[in-house]
């Protein structure tokens, strides 16, 4: 896998010249972080800007560690071949059409397999986005230099999609909200030889990624994929799809998966300590907020509750019920310092009503003072803080304060905000900047305080 | 409850000059919606800008409909005695610090209910923001103009919060994001004498409430809501806290709410064809979906989904096993026009993979003919569209079409989309500002759909 990951000399096979296709955003994104040791191959083309390009793979003046293939299915078996007399060991298939595609997709597929071995390749794909290596800088994928360029921050969460379009879609998301620290970034479509137990072994020993999230749609080596689970102190997260019939069915016709017992893989998976989630924001956010607070799993993790809104608290009350943890009982040392900022004629209790508090003395010093004495309480597992965004904008909350006190007690903590929009996507772009998740439904954010104290 | 709803004359207890306090926005509102018919009562001011103001409501030279209390705690009894001799039946007490306040609170509660008892008086409130009828522009609450002006859209949808500051951020909210049409939107805060009972009973005789949404933390005289619900043919959503442990406890000291059987609840609920929501922004966009598309309710919904992603198709087609839909059927005629725009290697089946259609003919065509297809398709009860946001601005899709094609059909269409955030918020904003819903995490769609088609 490490070849696959850290290659140093590249080929494209199907680069092409038009602005609008992938084969070219995949020639540009090659070109950028491989410059001359890049190789672009294309049989009716001598260059492509002015980058010199090869009529066959052959024909390329230096070893390739990774081809990559971005051509007709049916024209694909043809290009292993010439990969495999050219001594090229690791070839990425990422157009689609194979297995997923029929009878004659199957039989492409059992003809690509059967070159392979022929020659000790392995192949990654096909049907898939590539790969991406934030910690180099390399880009094997036809995600263009315009998507991603300037955009990536290098980090320790890696992150595996089976599906192609899906990871593209992921990406742009990511690096066009608020971006966090990426390490490796790959789409394993149909698995044909490379998959996710391959990847998932490199990962767990990539000094580079401390994070593993991937999206799947099957598990084929269940045995070792879950050795490898237990064996690291990484946290995993898992969104793993085709769980119901329905889903079966969509995800043999879309990457060619197996039909497996949900029940026997949610069993394993959190045998292995390994976070499941169930929609995609979930798993990024719960992804994000691992990499800045990564701590033991507790047994039942005990929440406090900080809400602008009495009734805010309430639903957040009965979402922590919900998910398996409690309120957090606290103790007088914390009473008395939320005490100190509250109106006398109320007691704080978890959940906390802030706004008594705020009205009194403003938001900035109440938000500081009650999650300072939250996060300080030895009986506090994680702080869950609703942040209102008035109509006015004043200067709301001590950003910098509250990333201090997390990082000081690493202790989870996720917010949400309602009020007016603007203000809202403030306060959000603020907190996950610094590393704290910000949801839209609260339940969202407990879901994700679950995953980070219990890893469940 | 009419009268609350639709006073002609109004007085506020507590009008004050300075202008961050809430007594000064109420006093806004007041003097923006009523005008001449509005009169400021306080002891210390003889105007407020350049409105005369009274010492006490005694001194107002007008019968009063509706007095709008906003004074601490204590001095409320007080008031509400002189409201009586002065023969005003309706009162709304915006301030917190009773029943919720512990036994000094309590007794408070008991002597104004003592007071309006004695005076034929209702009581709305306390701890509440008060009501605003959007259809005829009256606003009761202390969300000041700058907050609402220019802002509402009158419509059918008609808001019961129990909770203050929650109305106030859930308007905020709807304010500032895309707004929706509205008719009554209010808190009710305590209960003290005026309950969801009595709000209910108006709105479903309301000509202007065409759908009803509903936050409580307890609900009273069960046997009449549930009788009111069932003899309603207007959707009903409601959100209703305090379900667990957690939750019981936390709305007892925020709203004094008394504790519930939950499943007892829930089934009545459903019994009464009430659809049960457990977030703020489900139950809010339940509710918009239900003005544009209300319909008859199904056993099993059948859901078409197209998705420019096969692995979201996936993680979508398990959501719909989950929430007990199913994924439809297409009829030959709709599969033969979805063709039409897919390459000749792919057979469209659902979920539909629109991919490989858009790379061949762009997404404006693609999303027309197969959205088309499958809302004419008598075997299709829902459409679940989701919507790729590339990283290039280019005309995409065709909205004004996607409206007309879900207001022909009269099915629920919602939408999802992921990609570049700009590109992302944009298609949002064009959808929503058509009644479409859009959601973030595929899930949250699915459940939608489920409520509408199926009520649940």
């Amino acid at each position: 896998m490490k070849l696959f990951f850290e290659p140093e000399t590249v080929a494209e096979i199907g680069a092409t010249a038009g602005p609008m296709k992938p084969g070219y955003s995949l020639f540009q994104s090659l070109q950028e972080t491989f410059g001359e040791n890049f190789f672009p191959v294309n049989p009716k083309l001598d260059v492509i800007g002015n980058k010199q390009c090869y009529r066959g793979i052959l024909d390329v003046p230096a070893d390739i560690d990774v081809a990559v293939v971005f051509i007709p299915a049916a024209a694909v078996p043809e290009a292993l071949e010439q990969c495999g007399i050219k001594g090229i060991k690791r070839v990425i298939i990422e157009s689609g059409g194979f297995a997923e595609a029929g009878a004659e997709g199957l039989a492409l597929h059992e003809r690509c397999l059967a070159i392979s071995k022929k020659y000790g390749m392995r192949l990654w794909g096909p049907n898939c986005m590539g790969l991406i290596n934030v910690s180099r800088m390399k880009v094997l994928s036809f995600m263009g230099p315009m998507m991603w360029k300037g955009r990536f921050i290098a980090g320790k969460v890696s992150l595996v999609v089976q599906s192609g379009m899906l990871s593209a879609g992921f990406l742009l998301h990511i690096l066009s909200k608020t971006p966090f620290g990426l390490s490796k970034v790959c789409s394993i479509g149909n698995k044909m030889d490379v998959d996710e137990v391959d990847v998932l072994e490199y990962l767990v020993n990539d000094p580079e990624t401390g994070v593993i999230a991937m999206y799947l749609e099957s598990i084929n080596r269940g045995r070792r994929f879950f050795e490898l689970a237990k064996s690291t102190s990484k946290p995993m997260v898992v969104l793993k799809s085709g769980r119901t019939s329905f889903g079966h069915k969509a995800a043999a016709s879309h990457t060619a998966a197996l039909s497996q017992d949900d029940a026997v893989l949610d069993h394993a998976l959190r045998q292995a300590g390994v976070v499941r989630v169930y929609g995609m924001n979930e798993m990024m956010d719960v992804a994000r907020s691992f990499a800045v607070t990564e701590r033991e799993p507790v047994k039942k993790a005990r929440v406090a509750v900080l809400s602008f809104s009495g009734g805010a608290g309430v639903v957040c009350s009965d979402d922590v019920a919900d998910y398996g943890m409690e309120l957090a009982r606290f103790s007088d040392e914390t009473l008395a310092k939320m005490k100190s900022v509250f109106p006398a004629w109320m007691e704080p209790s978890n959940p906390v009503d802030t706004y008594p508090a705020i009205e009194k003395r403003g938001p900035t010093e109440v938000i500081n003072v009650t999650v300072e004495a939250a996060m300080a309480d030895p009986g506090v597992d994680a702080v869950y803080v609703h942040f209102f965004a008035p109509f006015v904008k004043i200067k709301l909350y001590d950003y910098d304060f509250l990333e201090s006190v997390v990082k000081k007690h690493k202790k989870p903590m996720v917010a949400w905000t309602m009020g007016r929009g603007e203000v809202a996507a403030e306060i959000r772009q603020e907190l996950e900047s610094r590393g704290i998740c910000v949801v839209d439904e609260i339940a969202e954010g407990v879901r994700i305080l679950a995953a980070l104290t219990m890893r469940r």
